[in-house]
């Protein structure tokens, strides 16, 4: 009786280690502001059994965007300054382009007629450096350039760009039984070279912005082949929908920072049940960088007013993080 | 030292009881045939750690065709019995159908004329009954229709005309750490509507044919409108090209019953390390149905020339299945 006894304590006791280590650690670059205790106030009313507001594990899907909610996206997105490395990178085999508008704007670094060329040219970069290629080696593409290329300001590689405060909210909602996914306007694949190494998800949990794609069978030698051809803009009011035709049920938590993740918060809090809307709000022009409705990449104007109105999460990054990037002190 | 001892050996004993349990239930609906052993041999490879063949839990990618891998297709997919019951409920909404084909067919349960509007008709129908609402409203149809109607041969709800060893070949996956996917060419809320249910398999883990769909925000209620137009076609080389966008890895098993299943069971042998491809191969005319070559749903032609060619599973339904239905005896 007394071994039975003293097996089971040890038992319990084993149980317990981890949430013992993790009550300490929860969420260590978050300031004890509002944010931080909305969030954990939501995490401990969805997962306490016997709770009303219990959700069970299933149903815990939390979605997050990724330009400028978990990683940076200035002076602008990743993506793009991907894009245009590309075009360089890919020139000797594109001879065309040196007289060829928007590439010979990027080869000679005229940055006034790229800028002309607006969202179109800038599309149509992206198709050229996006596609005409098998998915396994466009992501070879995107992880040589991770590897190699570094943020203009802080001379750190892209992957280093990440907001340690919400590396720590995605652990802390994945030990909570919560499943955790990107749904970005960035294009899927470009997202997967490096999602799960960095924020810890799985490809299959990575929704993002889509190519056509044709299956290739090439005298045995298979492969999926990306089109120059914009199948799915996840963005906006693509959110909802990527996330309703994808994932099948709605999220009851989601994270953005602009006014593209509005329809997506929106989607999320009009559930049943208790929901959290939240947004990064990009205040700390010292460790980071300052800007919302007047911002062209990331605006976040109309999501700001309907965040106040209806008492959603607003972070302010400058007084709520403690730290920005993991290689801050 | 010795109540260590002791509190190791419960430890490892509670560890072990569910092991044991396993393996004296596992498959047990099978035969202990070439397709059982094949599939056994496999799981073991890829899961015993330190085996030339290990694969990580996350790369335990399992995919599953529906119509005729997991449920039966006979006399007629049984969505496409779903919409045709669809439009006797709902016409008297659209008073136009009684003039009109394919409507007028259905309606006056004309076959002949039915049979004649080919599968431009079908896709009419199919767009008719499976657009023009939400998709919280369309589960909702699928599930009155799945709750009330039943096989015209069995009399049994569709949900339980599943097969019993393919059920169970989906849980014994799942206790081997595998993540097991539907990739169908069946529309994907319709298959929502009682996957989770009936397979286990949860939304997020369903890819099929998909509809466009649109964002609403009717003052403040917000839904997602499903629209009559096809985006995706789930079917051929559309499953590879599903997997590649929505689950964005290999899979390791892929199984099938048709020739609509071929470039998805190719794409699965095709990736590195072990890999398994499997067909139903429907050889049951007593119990279930026998049909193959010639049949005009779920034809299994270059599909199994090639399984045979290659050695891939070739499940003999008629002698490798001990039962076929959850109520067989």
């Amino acid at each position: 009786m007394r071994r039975y006894v003293a097996s089971r304590w040890l038992f319990a006791v084993l149980l317990m280690l981890p949430l013992l280590g993790q009550a300490e650690e929860a969420l260590s670059s978050w300031n004890d502001g509002s944010s931080r205790q909305a969030i954990m106030a939501f995490v401990e009313a969805v997962t306490t059994e016997g709770s009303p507001d219990y959700v069970a594990p299933a149903e815990r899907i939390a979605v997050f965007d990724n330009d400028g909610t978990l990683w940076s996206e200035q002076p602008m997105y990743f993506q793009v300054l991907f894009a245009l490395e590309e075009v360089r990178r890919l020139a000797p085999q594109h001879p065309e382009w040196k007289d060829r508008q928007p590439f010979k704007a990027v080869l000679e670094n005229d940055r006034k007629t790229l800028a002309e060329s607006g969202v179109k040219g800038i599309l149509e970069i992206v198709a050229a450096t996006h596609s005409g290629m098998s998915t396994d080696e466009f992501i070879g593409n995107a992880r040589r350039w991770l590897a190699s290329a570094r943020h203009p300001r802080s001379q750190k590689p892209y992957t280093e760009m990440v907001f340690q405060p919400m590396l720590e909210l995605l652990d802390y909602l994945r030990a909570h039984g919560f499943k955790t996914y990107i749904v970005s306007g960035g294009e899927v694949a470009f997202m997967r070279a490096f999602a799960e190494e960095v924020y810890g998800i799985v490809p299959e949990q990575v929704i993002g912005t889509t190519l056509g794609s044709r299956f290739e069978d090439r005298d045995g030698q298979l492969s999926i082949q990306r089109l120059p051809k914009l199948v799915h803009n996840d963005d906006g009011p693509g959110k909802p929908e990527s996330i309703d035709s994808i994932i099948g049920r709605r999220p009851i938590l989601a994270f953005g920072n602009s006014d593209g993740d509005l329809q997506m918060l929106q989607w999320t809090v009009a559930g049943k049940g208790k929901r959290l809307a939240a947004l990064v709000h990009h205040t700390d022009g010292e460790r980071e960088w300052a800007y919302d409705r007047e911002s062209t990449v990331g605006r976040l104007d109309k999501a700001l007013d309907e965040a106040r109105a209806k008492g959603w999460v607003v972070v302010d990054m400058a007084t709520e993080w403690k730290r920005i990037y993991p290689f801050d002190q």
